[in-house]
C-alpha cells in the first residue's frame, strides 16, 4: 500500500515564517516524521510539494494506478482551485484533506474547501499531528476494503 | 488525563437505521471500542449520548474542572445550536468535533458547524474511526502541554 | 395500521390563546377528534405533544418499528430542527407535515421548512381539519402499498 | 355549492409521460374521478385545463360571482406567475393550490411558490389524491361558513 | 401623432374587484376618458388589452412604423416578463410604464420592474390619473423632437 | 391650495453641467417655469432647494400646518436619506416624487428610493416636464378629496 | 404586580467562567439582588433559569393568568428559537428582552434577534445592571397602564 | 429523423429591427436556409415559432412521439419559463438550445438559463449559424445511437 | 460627573406628529424631564438636539475632554450615518444608543444600528422612559469605575 | 487562416477517467480528429494543452499576431481564471469557448464561466462533438470577414 | 494650475484622538506641510475640511471653473455619499480619492467606496503621506495634458 | 534598502495590446525607468515579472530575509490569488498593491481584491506613476522606521 503526501502552495515556508500558527517544524522534518510514522504503520509513502497549481494538478494525474491514497493539505489552493478538486475526483482515488490549523476558526473565505466534497475525509488544527491522523485514518480506510466507488457519498 | 466523549442527537440510533450510511456498528458497541482504546492510549473518557440540546449544554458545564478535554459529535446540533457553542467556549475545556460522514459531501446546510469555530480541530467522514482519531489526536494535544487559552487561534 | 399524531411546541396552548389564529379547539378536543375520526377510517393513531425537540426526536425513534406512518405539526420547529429532520429520515416511516395555519401567508421565516424534504407530503391552512386531511391523505397513501424506500422523490 | 378545479401548464401530459413521477392516470381520467368524488361530497365542481397563463387568468376571472371557490394545480406556473396570483387576489374567491409531488422535496426554485400567500391552504405530495384532499378541505372551510374576507391572514 | 394605450394582465377587472385599491372606474370608462382627454390635447390614441403575456409582444410589434409612442401598465407582467422588455426595445418605439398605484408601496416583490430599463419614463402612483400624465409627458416628449435613438440614457 | 417644490442636493448645478443628462434649464429657470404653471392652474408653490439634509429635513418640518403637498426632488439623497423618508412620513403630507431621468435606466444603486414607499406617487424620466406632471399629479389628488390618512397603501 | 425574570441557556454558569465579559456575580447573587431590588420598587418576582428551550417555553405557558410581566434573557436561544418567540407572543404577556453584554459588538450571528420582534423593548450591554433597568422600565411600562394589545408596533 | 425547430418569443421580428445585433436575415429567410441545410445533412426539419409560452409548450407536447429532436431558440422566455423547461425534460425529446448572441456576453439576467439544465447541449453567439451548428450537433449526437434515457447527466 | 444627551433628526418633531408611535411628550417637555431626573441621580446633563449629520459630529467632538457620558438617540442617523459611529469611537467617550420604539419590531432597514457597535449599550422600545433609563445605566456604568478603554466587548 | 486549440486543466486525461463523463477518446486521438477535419474544412490548427493557467495565458499571448481565431476548452479555469479572461481580451483573438459536458447541468458553481463573456460563442454539452462545431463556426465566423473590433457585443 | 484638498468628516479631530491609528500630526498640521509641499512642486492648493456632506458638495460645486484637480479624503462619507459621488462626477473636474488607512484591512461595510469608481485614482494606506502622494499624482495626471473627458475608464 | 518590484500576469503585454487602457509603454520601458527612478530616490529594486502563480509566490518567499519591501501588481492574480495573498502575509515584508487602471471603476469582481488586506497600502489607476508612487511612498514608509509587525491594523 502507498499513499501520496501532497503539500500545497506556501508550504515549503513551513517553520520558517508564522511558526506562532503553523509550529516550528520544517517541511522537510515534518516529510521525515511521515516517512518514520508510515513505516512503523506498515505502508509506503511519497512526498511532495509545489506552489503550482498545474504541478499539483498533473502529481495527482500521475498517482493514477501507482498510490492508493492521497493525503492533501492544498493550502491556500483549497480555497480557489476547481483544478485540483477535478483531478482528484478524475483520478479516483480515495483523499484526505488536511489542515494544519483549524480553518473554521479562520476567516470566512478560508471556511469553505473546494476540495473536501470529493474526498474522503477532512481533517484541520490538529497542527502537525494533522499528518499523522490523517495518514492513519486513510490507511485503516483502505485497509477496511472499501473501495472507493461504491461508498455512498 | 480525562476525555468526555459526548454523542448528540440521533446518535442513539446508531447501527438501528440507515447502516449504509452511518455503519453497523451501534453507539453501546462503539463507546464500548473507544473505553478499550483509550486504556490502550493510557487515559480515560467518560461516555454520553443525549438528544436534548439542554442535556449536552449540561454536560459540558459538569466537565467544567472534572475532565481535560471534550470529543463531541454533535449530530443536527453541529448545524443550529449556539447554545452548545457558547457552553463549550465558556467552560474553556479543549474540544474536538467529530463526524461520521463528510458533512462537506452532503447537503449545503450541513456544511456550516457553528461549533467548530470554538474548537480545536475537526474530523469528519472517516466512519466511526472518527472516534478514536479525535481523541488520538485530542490527547496528543493535551500531552503537548498546550493550554488552550494561549492558543493562537 | 398505526399513525403516530406528533405535535409540537407550544401545541399543548392551542384554543386557550389566539384563537383568531388557531381555533378554539383545545389540543385535547382535537386529539379526541381525531381519535373518533380515525376510528371511522379504520386504523388507530397515537396521540403525543411535547415542546421539547428532544422528546420529540425519541418519540420518533420509538416509533420505529411502531408506527406505520407519522402526521406531524412540529409547530416552531418547523424553521429550525435539523434534529427532528434527520429522526424522521432516521426511522423511514412515511410521515406528513401539517400546519393550522397557512405558513406561506406568514412572515419570512415560517416559509421554509426544513422537514418537508423529508416528508411524503405537507398541507397547511385547513385550521384544525389539516389534521384529517394529512391523516386520510396519509392512510391512503400507506394502504396504496407504496413503500416509502421505492418513492421516487 | 360549486368549486372550479384548474390545472395549469403540462398537466395536459399527466398520465403520459413520467408516470413514476406523476402517476399512470390520464387527466381526462382524473377529472372523472373528482366529479364521482365531489359528487358524493354533495357540491358541483368544473374542470379547466389550460397551458396558456393568460387563458387561466381569465378563467379565474369568469369564476368572479359563478364559484363558490378554487382548486388550482398551476403546474410551473406556481413559481413564475405574478399574474395568476394577482387574479385570484383581485376575484377574492377561495383558493386551495395543490401538487401531486411534494415540491418541497424538488429543486431549489420549485420550492418557492407565488401563488400560496393569496390562497386558504396549500396541499403538496400526495399524488393524485392531492386533489381530492383540496377538493375536501376546500368544502369545508366554504361550509364552516367562514367568508374569505374576514380571515385572519 | 399616435400613441398606443396598452393593459396587461388582469387590467380587465378594473373598477370590477378591489375597488378600494384600483378605483371605482371599469376599464371601459377610463378608455372612453382617454380618448377625449387625447382628443383635447391634439393626438390619437389606440387602446388595447390583453392577459395574453404573448399577445401583448405581438401588439407592440404591430406598432412599429404604425405608432409614435406606447404608454403601457403591464400589471403583473411588469415583474415577470422579459419578453415584453424585449418587444419595446426591439421595435424602438418611445414608451412609458405607469401603475395606478405606488409600487414602491406594496410588496418587495412589486418594487422591481423589468420593463422600466427599456422606458423613457414611469409613473406610479396617481390612480386613473397616471394613464393621463402619462400621456401628457409621452406626447410633449414626442413633440419636442427628440429622437429616442439619440437619448442619452 | 399650496404645494412645496423640494429641490435636493447637486439640483443648483441644474443646467451648468451635463447638460446631455439633465437639460440646458437652470433651477432658477425651472422654478420660474413652475411658478407660472401652477398659477395657470390655479394653486401656489413654493420653491426650496438645499444640498444639506438636514436643511430638507427642516423645510419639510416647517411645511407642518403650511402646506398642503410636497414634490420633492431629493437628488442622491433619494437612495441614502431615512431621515428625509421619516420626515415625510412625520408630517403626513401628501408627497409626491420626481426624478428628471429615468433612475430605472441607470445604475443599479440608483433604482432603490427609500422616499417612494413614504409617497402618493412618484415620476420618473420625463426632465423638467417631471415637475409639472408631478405638480398636475399631485394638484388633482388633493383636489379629490382623498385625504391621506385614509389612503389604503 | 409580579414579574417573571427568565434567565435562558448557559446562564447558571454566569460569575463561574468568562467573568472578564459576564462579570463575578453568580446567577444566585444576581437573582438575590432582584428580588431585593424589586421589592424596593414595590413589585414581586419569580426567577428562573433553565438550558432547555422546551422549559423555557413552558415555564412562558404557565405565566399565563399568573404574571404582568417578563424579563427573559434567552442567551444563546436570542438567535434560534422561534418556539421561544411564539411562547412569547402566544400568552400575549408584556416582555423585555435583556443581555449582559452589548450583542451588537460581538458576531454578526449574535446581532440579530428572534425574540426582540415580538417585545415591549430590549436591553443590551449593561452587564448585571440590564436586568434592573428591564425589571424598572417593565415595571413602569405596566403601571403606565397600557395595555400590550393596544400598543402600536 | 426528423428535428423540430422552435422559435420563441420576439423571433417574427428577426431581421427587421436591431439588424445590428441579430442580422439582417428574416425568420422566414433563416428558416429556408435550414431547410435547405438540413435537406443536405438527410434529415428532416419543422419549424415553428410563437410569442406564446403556451403554444410553444403544446407544440413540445406535440413532437412527443412524432420528432427524434428540438433546436430550440427560446428568445426571452429562456430566463423566465420554468413551463417550457418542463415540457422538454416531460416528453423526454433530446433537446439543443441555441442563441444568436453571446447571452454571457450581455445583462446579467440574461445569463441564466432555466432551460439548459434539462438540455443536451447549449450553443450562444454565432449569429445565425447558432441554428445550423445545433442543428449538425444534434443530429450527430442522434446518429450516434445514444439514447437520452442512458445519458450520465 | 457630566453627560450630553443627544437627539438626532426629526426628534425635534417629537410629540407634535405620529403621537401613537411616539408619546404627547415634546422634545422640550422631555428634556425638561431629564435635567430633573438626572438632578435626582446626581449628575449634569446637557441636552442637544439637530438634523444635520454634521451638527451632530461636531457636538460629539466637543464633548472631548468636557463630558463623562453620551446618551444618544440619533433618530434616522441610526441607520445610515458612519459619520457619526467613527465620531463616537473617535473620542473615545462611553455611549448608550437609546431608541423611543423597538426598532426591532419595525421595517428590517430599522434593524440596523450603524452606532451601536461602538456604544457600551443600546436601548430601544421604552418609549421616553428609554431616556432615562439610558442616563441610570450609563451613569451607573460611569460610577463603577470601569475605563471604557479597557472594556472587553 | 489558422486556428489554435486549446485544451485546459485535466484534458490531457481525456479517455482515460470517467469515460462515462467525457467519452472514450484520448486527447491525442481527439486532436487528431481535429487535425483532418480542419484540412477537410480548409485551414489550419495548432492544438495546445496544459494544466499551468501560466502557460494557457503565455500559449494565447504567442497566438498575438500569429493566428486569427482561438478555439478553448479551459477545463475547471472556465469557473477561476480572470487571468485567462484577461489574457483572450488583451491580445483581442476572436474565441471560441468550448465544453465537453453541458456545464449548466451541472454544479452550480460550474454554470458560471470567466471566460464567455469576452468570447464570440460558447458551445457546451456535444461530448467532442463540441470541438468540431467550435471550429466550423470559428472558421465561418472569420471568413465572414467581421473584425472582432466592430462586433457588437 | 490649482488643486483643491477636500477633507471631510472628523478629519478635523486629526491628531487629537486615535493617533496608533491616523497619526500625532494634527490637520492644521497637515495641511500646512501640504502647501509647503505643492509650493515645491509647483502648483497651488487650497485646503478645506467640512463635517457637513452638504458643504462639501458646495465646496466641489465652486471648484468649477475655478480648480483644475480635486484631492479628497471624505473620511467617513466615503461609504454612504451617493450626494458627494454626484458632485464629482458633475463638475467633472479630475479627482484622485485618499485615505489614510488601508481601508481594506479595516471593517467590511469601510471596503467599498461609492466616490472611487467616478474618481480617476484611489490611494489609502500610507498615512499622512497618502496626501502627499495624492497630490504629485494629480499633479502628473494634470500635466500630462489628458483631458478627464476622453479617459478611457 | 531594496525593493522588489513584482508585475503579475499579462502584465508582459504592456504597451502590446490595449494601450488606450493600459498606456503604450512597454513592460521593459517602464521597469528601466523605474531603475532610473529608485537610483534618483536612492534605493535599490529588483524587477521580475511571471504569469504564474506559483512563479510569484517562490520570488515572494525567496525575498525574505533579502528585501526591505514588496511593490506588487499582481494582475487578475489581485481578485483570484489567496496563495498570493498567504505568501506575502507569511514572508511578513511590507508590501504595496498598485494597479495601472482605477479597478474601482471597472466590472464588479475587479472591485475585490484579496491582496489589498495584507498589504500596508493600495494605490489604483495613475497608469504607470502608480508604480512610482506605490515606490516613494513605500520607501518613504520604510524609512520612517515603522516596523510592519507593530502596525495597527
Amino acid at each position: 500500500m502507498k499513499i501520496l503526501v501532497i503539500n500545497g502552495v506556501n508550504m515549503n515556508m513551513l517553520g520558517i515564517r508564522e511558526p506562532e500558527k503553523y509550529g516550528h517544524l520544517t517541511l522537510k522534518e515534518l516529510e521525515k516524521n511521515l516517512y518514520s510514522y508510515s513505516f512503523e504503520l506498515g505502508f509506503d509513502i511519497e512526498t511532495f510539494q509545489s506552489n503550482f497549481e498545474g504541478e499539483i494538478v498533473e502529481k495527482i494525474h500521475s498517482a493514477y494506478g501507482n498510490a492508493d491514497g492521497i493525503v492533501i493539505n492544498p493550502g491556500a489552493y483549497t480555497h480557489t482551485s476547481v483544478a485540483i478538486r477535478d483531478a482528484i475526483s478524475g483520478v479516483g482515488i480515495p483523499t484526505v484533506e488536511i489542515h494544519i490549523t483549524n480553518i473554521y476558526a479562520r476567516e470566512g473565505f478560508r471556511q469553505n474547501s473546494l476540495i473536501a466534497p470529493v474526498c474522503v475525509a477532512q481533517i484541520s488544527g490538529f497542527g502537525a499531528e494533522s499528518y499523522k491522523l490523517g495518514l492513519k485514518g486513510l490507511a485503516d480506510f483502505l485497509r477496511s476494503g472499501k473501495n472507493s466507488d461504491d461508498e455512498e457519498l
